[in-house]
C-alpha cells in the first residue's frame, strides 16, 4: 500500500468509527452472532495476492460488525466500564504510525519519558504520594502477578538468583479476601506459591475484607512454620465494588513484614474525586497499587496503572542486562523494559496524553460523579421495588440485584430465574448485563459507567429488567 | 471530544502519518535526545481543562519526534526488524476504534475467531502442522513464559493445585544455549526454577546448541536426583541468528520427557520460504513455538505469535473460571483469556488479517528474500575488506561484524575502537547498529530487514561503518 492509499483508506476508517460510534446506540449491545459464523466467513487458507486491504476495509460492517459486542454502548452495564474514548483512539493511531519500541530509553526516548509524564498525572490525580513510581502494564492481571513476584523475592531473600521456590525453605503464602478477583489466586499460582498456600479470608457483611480474620491466618501461618509474604487489599472488589479496609490491612502488613498489594482496577477512577478517597485510605502504605485508566476513565485498553514505591527492588526482579541490549545512557535513565515481563514495549503513553489533554481532570470529575449519582439512583429504584432485592450496598458504580417472586425461597429455583432474566435482556440486545454469584446467591450485575451512559439508559435497563422478570411471571 | 472533531484530527493525523513515513529516511535513525529533554517539555500537573487535543497534535513534531528512534527508518540496522506496515497501522486504528474486550468468545465473538482465522493463517504459512493451534499474545518473552510455566505444571503433576513449587519435591531444571536471548533465564527465574536449576549448554563454532552437551547436563541433573523439566531451543539467536538443531533436540526431549519450546522470535517470519523450512526441521515435535509476526513480517507491535500442541493444557495451567466470567456458550468455544497471563485482550488479530491481506504472501516472500540477498551482499563485502572482521555465519539477515586495526590483538583496546565506531555510526544519525558481546569479543550486529531497506541503504550503513573506523585511524 502505498502513502497515497493510506490516506485514502485512512480518512475512510476515521470516518466508519466516526460513524459507527454515532450509530452504536442502534446496535444490539451483545453480538448475536453463533460460535463459528464469524470465523466461517473468513477463507481457510491465507491470502497469497496482496493488495486486497480495500476490500477488507468496506466490508467491515458485513464482516466484523456482527461479531462484535459494543463495549462503548450506552446500555452496555456488564463486567465493567471499558471505555475508549476518542481521543484515545487517535493516540493509538499515532502510536502505530509511529512503530516506535520503549522497551529502552534509547529504542525511542520519548516513549519512556512521556510513559513517565503520564504515570506521575495519573499519580497525582489519585492522590497517591509522591514516594511512588509509575508503569504502565497491560492489564490488573499482570500487574498482580509482578507483585506477587516482587513480594516472593523480598520475602525469599532473591532466592530467583539460587534455587528459587525450589531451596527448601519454609512455604509462603499469599492472602486476599474471599471476593478479590480470579487474577489474584491466578497469579499466585503462576508465581509458584501453590494454591494450597492461598488464603481467602473471610469478608463482613459488606463483603469487605475482615481484618481480625486476616491476623488470625497469619497466625495460623506462622504457628505452623510458614512464611506470609503478601496480601492483596481491594478497593472495588469485582462482585460488589466491596471495599476492603486499606488502613488496618496495612497495618498488619507492616507488622508482619508483608508485601501489600492493592487493587483498584475499576474503582481507581474515582480516585480522582476528593470525596471518593476515604475508600482506600491507608493506600499510601501500600508496596503497589494497580488500576486500570483502561476501564472507567477512558484510555483504551491496554493501559493498566501499576505504582510501586520501590521501582529499585521492581527492577532487580524483572531485570536482565544482556550484552545486545546496553546503551550508553544506561544508569542515567528508566529502561522500562526492567519494570515489566515482556521485552517490547508499544508507546501507549499517546493514548493516555491524548486523551487527558482532551476530556482534562474537570470534565472527567464530572462524568463520574454522573456515574456515581445514576448508581445511587438504580440502587434506591430496587429498593423502592416489590420483588427486587439488592444484595450488596453501592459505593461506586455497580448495583447487585435479583429478582425474588413473592414467595419463591428456594436457591435453585432462584438462580434458574435469574439467569433467565439476565439472558433475556442480553439476548434482547438492548442492554447487557452480567449475571453473576455472591456467597451462592445467583445476581445480575449492573456496571454503569459507559461514557455515553445517561440516566435515560439506566432507565432503559431497569425497564427491560422488569420486562423480562414479567415475562417470566 | 464531538464525532465532527474527531474525523477532522483523524484525518489531519493519518495525512501527518504518510508524511511521516514519507520523510523518514531523512531523520536521524536514532533520536538525538538528552535525557530529559522530552520529559521537560510537558507540565508537571494533569491537565485540569480539555479540549487541548489539537494542540497536542498539533505539536507532535516538536514534542515527540525528536524522542523517537525510527523503526522504520530504512537505516535502522539495531536489534531486530520491527516493522509497522501501513495496513497494520490501520488495523491498529480499526481495534482501538471499536474498543472491544476478546477476553471470552461472548465479549466479542470476532477477535476470538478473526484470531482463530489469523493465528492459522500463520500456521500454514510458516509450516507448522495442524496439531498446533495460536493464540496472540504480547511477547516472546511473555510466550516464554507460559511455556515454561505449562512445562514446570507437566513436570510437577500439576502442583500448582496444592502446595505449587513450594511441595518439597525434586529441583526441576530447564536448558537453553548460551546463546539464547534473556528472556529465556528471566522467564525461568520469574516461574520459580531459580537461576541454579537454569543450564546454559555449550555451543558450537556457529554458535548452535550442541546436542551432545544438552544430553550430558540432564544425564548430570538426573544423576543429582533433579528433574529436567524443560528446553528451549532457538532458531535463530539474538546475537548472531544461530540455529539450534531441533530435530536433534526434539529426540533428547521426546526420550527425557522435557517440553520443548521452539524461540524463533526474528526467525519464523523466514519460515515463510520454503528454502528456509530447513532452519527448524523437527519444529513439529516441539510442544510449543513462539515467533513474532510483529518484527520481520510487518504487523504492528505487539503481535507474538504463540503456537502449543496441546491448547487443553494451556487452558489448565492459565484458566480461572470465577462466576462472574462465565457465559453461556463455555464449553463450545474458545476463551482466549484461558490462554495466556492478561483476561483482558485486545482485538490484535485486526491488525493481522489488515496486514496479510495487503501484502500477501507471494509480496512478503520477495521481500524476505531481497533482505536475505542484502545479508549475504554484506557479509561477502565484509569478508572481502581489509581490517574487518565477521563473526558468525550468517544463514538469515543479521551481519555480525568487527573493525580490527593492522596488529590489533588486545581486546579490550579492539571492544573500545568498535564500540566507539558503532556509537559513532549510531550518533550521526545516518544509520543505527547495535553493539554487542560474543563469547567476550565486542562486535557490531548489522540486522537488516526494515522493509524501507533497500541494498543502497546496506551499502550505506556498510560506508558508515569504512567512515567511522576510517576517523579513528
Amino acid at each position: 500500500m502505498d502513502h497515497n492509499e493510506f490516506r485514502r483508506l485512512g480518512h475512510q476508517l476515521v470516518d466508519w468509527i466516526a460513524d459507527y460510534r454515532a450509530r452504536l446506540g442502534e446496535l444490539p449491545v451483545m453480538s448475536p452472532a453463533e460460535p463459528g459464523a464469524i470465523r466461517a466467513r473468513f477463507p481457510v487458507e491465507p491470502p497469497v495476492e496482496g493488495g486486497r486491504l480495500a476490500e477488507a476495509v468496506a466490508r467491515l460492517d458485513e464482516l466484523i460488525l456482527p461479531g462484535i459486542t459494543h463495549w462503548n454502548h450506552p446500555a452496555f452495564f456488564a463486567y465493567f466500564p471499558s471505555n475508549t474514548s476518542l481521543a484515545s483512539v487517535l493516540g493509538d493511531l499515532a502510536c502505530a504510525g509511529l512503530g516506535a519500541q520503549g522497551m529502552s530509553w534509547q529504542t525511542s526516548p520519548a516513549a519512556t519519558e512521556v510513559e513517565q509524564v503520564v504515570m506521575d498525572w495519573l499519580r497525582r490525580m489519585v492522590g497517591l504520594p509522591e514516594t511512588f513510581q509509575g508503569v504502565v502494564q497491560d492489564s490488573a492481571s499482570t500487574s498482580t502477578l509482578t507483585a506477587l513476584l516482587c513480594a516472593r523475592e523480598r520475602t525469599a531473600g532473591f532466592a530467583q538468583e539460587g534455587a528459587g521456590l525450589q531451596d527448601g525453605g519454609a512455604p509462603m503464602t499469599v492472602y486476599a479476601s474471599a471476593q478479590a478477583h480470579s487474577s489474584v489466586e491466578k497469579a499466585a499460582l503462576l508465581a509458584g506459591f501453590g494454591r494450597a498456600h492461598v488464603r481467602h479470608v473471610g469478608v463482613d457483611a459488606s463483603f469487605a475484607l475482615r481484618p481480625e480474620l486476616l491476623e488470625a491466618a497469619i497466625a495460623e501461618d506462622l504457628a505452623a512454620g510458614r512464611r506470609p509474604c503478601a496480601v492483596v487489599a481491594c478497593t472495588g472488589t469485582t462482585a460488589t465494588t466491596a471495599l476492603d479496609p486499606i488502613a488496618a490491612v496495612a497495618e498488619i502488613a507492616e507488622r508482619h513484614r508483608l508485601w501489600l498489594h492493592v487493587d483498584a482496577a475499576l474503582a481507581g477512577t474515582a480516585m480522582i474525586l476528593p470525596e471518593c478517597r476515604w475508600m482506600w485510605a491507608g493506600v499510601e502504605r501500600a508496596d503497589s497499587v494497580v488500576w486500570n485508566p483502561h476501564k472507567w476513565m477512558g484510555i483504551g485498553f491496554d493501559f493498566s496503572a501499576f505504582h510501586v514505591r520501590d521501582p529499585g527492588h521492581l527492577g532487580r526482579v524483572m531485570s536482565t542486562n544482556p550484552s545486545y541490549l546496553r546503551t550508553a545512557q544506561d544508569g542515567r535513565v528508566v529502561n522500562f523494559r526492567d519494570w515489566g515481563i515482556p521485552l517490547g514495549r508499544r508507546f501507549r503513553a499517546l493514548k493516555a496524553w491524548f486523551h487527558l489533554v482532551d476530556e482534562g481532570v474537570l470534565a472527567m470529575q464530572a462524568r463520574i460523579r454522573r456515574d456515581l449519582e445514576n448508581a445511587r439512583w438504580l440502587a434506591e429504584e430496587v429498593d423502592r421495588a416489590d420483588g427486587w432485592e439488592r444484595l450488596a450496598p453501592v459505593p461506586l458504580q455497580t448495583v447487585c440485584l435479583r429478582h425474588v417472586p413473592s414467595g419463591e425461597r428456594d436457591e435453585g429455583r432462584l438462580g434458574a430465574h435469574n439467569l433467565e432474566i439476565a439472558g433475556r435482556v442480553n439476548r434482547s440486545g438492548r442492554a447487557y448485563v452480567t449475571p453473576s454469584l455472591l456467597e451462592g446467591k445467583q445476581m445480575i450485575r449492573v456496571s454503569i459507567g459507559a461514557t455515553a451512559t445517561e440516566r435515560r439508559d439506566v432507565e432503559g435497563v431497569w425497564a427491560a429488567l422488569g420486562a423480562a422478570a414479567d415475562a417470566r411471571a
